[in-house]
């Protein structure tokens, strides 16, 4: 018997976790966890339900649009493994993280490919027997260079993209093409140190913590929704590469978490911020 | 319009939450903030719910006994300061913050005296104009002690005794005096370094982290149920004196949070251990 | 016999340590503590020696100024309390914590006075027998209430200001009167959220970390070289006035660690940068 | 232009570093980095120093045993990398990670081999062209499968042993064939939950945070000097089973941290305790 997930946001209003329940118990689903959220600045509810028990969809469906408010998302998935395809450029260690990871069956996904601008990864990617494939940047347009990633990732429909330190900025055709479904690594604490080198920058500000952010990409440069941060302190010892090396852990780490959290259906995502439910 | 806090706990079964929710919509009573949670390990159940509205509270519980399991226990509670009893020793630092935030208003609590076995923190309770009970253990038994000091707090009635550095062992005929009542910090990340002197323990092996720990006592030495805990990293150059000031700021720090739990009802107890529900 | 502090930096070269140390032991002066930080990027010397002995300071520091290059700067100071003066507006945590810390003996320092401009402070810093100074700045020109602020501090003739939740700018003119002698915590960590309302912009932003920065105060907003900073974690769960309660204890014990380190002496200001020896 | 290592411990006495540095700088040695500790409690004195120029090692040496106080220990080393044998038994995470970044020249290390009890990391291995032995210890005494494995590692002759979740204790033999050259990581923050499933015991403890440990091995379970230890938060909703899952992270992060300290000679072993100097 598999288990179900049910995303629901709406406007809020009263009674709503009961309206709610009582579909589900008249479907004899048994929830095992549930979480929710009122966004009282927004005036909006959000919950997150995993319950077992055999669904009739199109019916469980029909019954919450029932009884639940006009503007009301309703997202009906599971526990299954997502496909997701990877793309990197020439740092190893946010994709040999993933890769490990999936070799040992302790990522909710199937990759299907890994996607570079440059090939210094293929080596390592196909340890583990991943299709490889290398769209150099070199000689072609930003739009070009787009068009022809875009062609590969089509043939794998995958259902989330994931840049694990790909050094290239996205389009906003390209972005706009994976609403919410393209997720970063940004190796700065974000707001800070937005762009590129962020760690030179750190370095320049004297900082003494350096982080990572791992956030949804939206057409802004580095200003999609957060969705898990983490730091590590650094001194005066550092420099600009020794923080960089430093940072290498923490933002494989934050990566990883992110994605445990999106695979894992538990984001939410309103206007810029991120609601995560159990 | 009051916010009343309603904890449940039962076997678990299926249709809970919407059972629940059942009641308090028929009671016209809004949830604003709902956390429930299944320990699957022992097949029980726990919620928390915040709701507004007006409550006839024989007739709330009355319609949840009726459709909630037998052994299910129901705590119907408001938002309102508790009243608790401090007791100290001779450092000042957790019984220090605690009387700044209830200066403030910053502690959902009223304090309503402290007691020590030492003279030492008078002159700093009266600043803040709370009674100070001087109540020395010198030429007592354990006994003997802890009947003056029980005396004093019959005086004073208070929902809960938190221990501010306390350093004395509680018999365990006081401590069943006020089960999971008494909030204690022990200054180590327990269970390492149990009883006397944990940063001595704790330069003694060289350990790199160090903490401290607060939960409810029971009738066994540093053994109850943990609300909260917290570390800073240590090295070579702390010997045990510097670990104990290093150590100051975590354990006021995390006896706070554990008050601010406790007394903000989210805090259930489960056996050994806590279930802390938003 | 007392304990000394010698600091020095210096353009680097070969041998510092030993010409440095070899002039300590013609003078018999017995070094307890020794720190040295080369900075690769600017070939810059930093060194902070503790020692033991009787001085002859102006011999000392003859025989230290004949082996050390030009541009040399050399500081010889020791562990006496240092004498500051703190300001506040109406937010009371962070001179809470130092006026507890200074009452127990535990701050490096005399708090000769408190100013600010407002009054809601008075009571608390009375309770601890602190001279304070309400200068309103209401109908004052920022110059002329920086002026009144001025005169009070002069009376003191503090050797650093502790700005423990000042929420006014200071003036160009009255930062470079202080250089490197202002120490400042910001709510947020910095270089995130320059100026007004962090905690705002936080939830604005929707991070998932908030955090306090101590600095030494410049010319420029929040560009000071950092001392100190730190995080905690926050959630969807938190709105800007959660952040801002969350942030409270960082802030205070931020400010409370970078003091530690400025009072001693262990803060070396390299450009916008520390360099922080033990 | 090699960089060198000079390691010095020894009973403290005035003027030793000038001594030290004195006799650096009459072999025309340039210090780039000097890191110095004086352990109050056992009036010893530890020096790690870095330094650049022609060195002939025999003069060096006896230029310091000279000036140095007797039962001075000397190690005069460099930054090339070390050879390293590393042993599991079924659990990937740490191994992975070292031959991760092995692979790509992040660990200053050889890994000559993996050795293990079972055949599971075989595949994974392999990938990285690494020697694996399988050694079970299915129908064998503890001494016949040391002897086993011994023979294995005598072959390689490494100057470290790494216990990669290696999940057998090893013998007081074994562990006195290789004084403070063998690491371990132990899945808690040791003292707490010494010996066979911790996560189990922390479950059971209701602990609200877990971690990991590396330390040299030497003959009395988990009590031997810790390198470095790191935690992460849990709460009611970890059981034991998620908090192994959560834990590897933080396994695995400390193993490498506490590798990078000790291959680069930094550490110190002082009766159970670990100095670490830059």
């Amino acid at each position: 018997m598999a288990s179900h997930i049910l995303l629901i946001n709406c406007p809020d209003q009263s009674g709503l976790v009961y309206k709610i329940t009582s579909v589900l118990y008249k479907h004899a689903l048994n929830i095992v966890r549930n979480g929710e959220f009122v966004d009282k600045n927004f005036n909006h509810f959000f919950m997150r339900t995993e319950f077992f028990g055999e669904v009739d969809e199109e019916l469980l469906l029909q019954g919450l649009y029932e009884i639940l408010p006009d503007g009301v998302e309703i997202k009906l998935t599971d526990q299954r493994k997502k496909d997701i395809v990877l793309l990197a450029t020439k740092e190893h260690h946010c994709l040999s993280d993933l890769l490990i990871r999936h070799a040992f069956n302790e990522l909710n996904a199937n990759v299907l490919c890994v996607i570079s601008n440059y090939n210094v990864l293929e080596e390592l990617t196909q340890k583990f027997n991943i299709p490889f494939h290398c769209v150099s940047h070199e000689g072609l347009t930003r739009e070009a260079h787009e068009a022809a990633v875009l062609k590969i990732i089509k043939q794998y429909n995958p259902e989330f993209l994931v840049l694990a330190k790909y050094m290239r900025v996205l389009s906003s055709g390209f972005v706009t093409a994976f609403p919410n479904r393209i997720v970063n690594i940004h190796h700065s604490f974000l707001p800070a140190f937005v762009g590129a080198n962020p760690y030179a920058q750190a370095y320049a500000r004297g900082v003494k913590i350096i982080g990572a952010t791992a956030h949804f990409v939206n057409d802004q440069l580095d200003q999609g929704p957060i969705i898990a941060q983490s730091i590590i302190p650094v001194d005066h010892t550092h420099n600009a590469k020794e923080m960089t090396q430093a940072g290498r852990d923490v933002e494989k780490n934050v990566l990883a978490k992110s994605l445990k959290l999106v695979l894992n259906e538990q984001v939410f995502v309103s206007g810029n911020r991120t609601i995560i439910l159990e």
